[in-house]
């Protein structure tokens, strides 16, 4: 078995999502949103972000992490901001012990709904689906959890 | 007095340069260059980065980071790979308890040098007569003294 942690990273919002994987069958752990605190600075809101994945990391044991690629489009500023926030939870995984694997947007959305060009609603959807979740997660949860599922199914062999 | 760290974050090269400022003066504590391993992966140079950085402020004990932005310029494939780097800096400093200050390559030269468009070499050779050194410091570990300058004459009200 694999306990995986699919992460979405944001300055403003960073999802994580935690499966595990075995066989084939993939059974969900957990899942959630860091929310940085808007009225402070940058590195304040980058260490949040640190600090509230150790805590998930630390409290769930997940084994490898996967993280979603910056997709480098429209806005430039965004897309640096994303940089940030993506370094430091790939270094809060590996100061943990965790490999770290990386997916684009176009690849995750393919491993759950088999379209690269999949809406949002359509990925938090099959998300549920595929883990016979009760509810529905939030949109960034379901993105963490969406990475978590790509990387169980490239585990398996399947992509 | 201040310890200060400068920072000039870099996915090869990070420089570090630590300053003493004293009502003006400024004092060379130490600097250099934590180089990450080529053959390795994106996310195991950012660890080395943030156990680099974490080293050498165990090591000195600064009170206080200052961290130059990333240029929005050229290369958005660059930058988006700066802001990795820069964030894992950044989060470095916060962990270590030390506050993070954010100066854009214009100020940092425009303090050490007089003139925000100064060249590499120019700050190199400005950092040198400013902190009395008897060599010159490689240029990442140049830019990385000059902010740490910028944020003495900050400290100092001179900017």
């Amino acid at each position: 078995m694999a306990r995986i942690l699919g992460i979405d990273p944001g300055s403003r919002i960073t999802g994580y999502g935690i499966v595990d994987s075995r066989g084939g069958i993939m059974d969900f752990v957990v899942c959630g949103v860091i929310r940085t605190s808007a009225t402070q600075s940058f590195a304040y809101r980058l260490n949040e972000i640190f600090e509230g994945l150790n805590e998930v990391i630390q409290t769930h044991q997940p084994a490898v992490a996967a993280v979603e690629e910056v997709f480098l489009a429209t806005n430039p500023r965004s897309a640096l901001k994303l940089g940030h926030a993506r370094g430091v939870a790939v270094v809060a995984a590996m100061q943990n012990g965790l490999a770290v694997h990386d997916y684009s947007a176009r690849a995750i959305k393919r491993a759950v709904v088999g379209y690269g060009q999949a809406t949002k609603e359509q990925v938090q959807h099959m998300v549920q689906v595929l883990l016979r979740l009760t509810g529905k997660p939030s949109v960034d949860a379901a993105d963490a959890l969406a990475v978590a599922i790509c990387h169980a199914n490239h585990l398996q062999g399947v992509l």
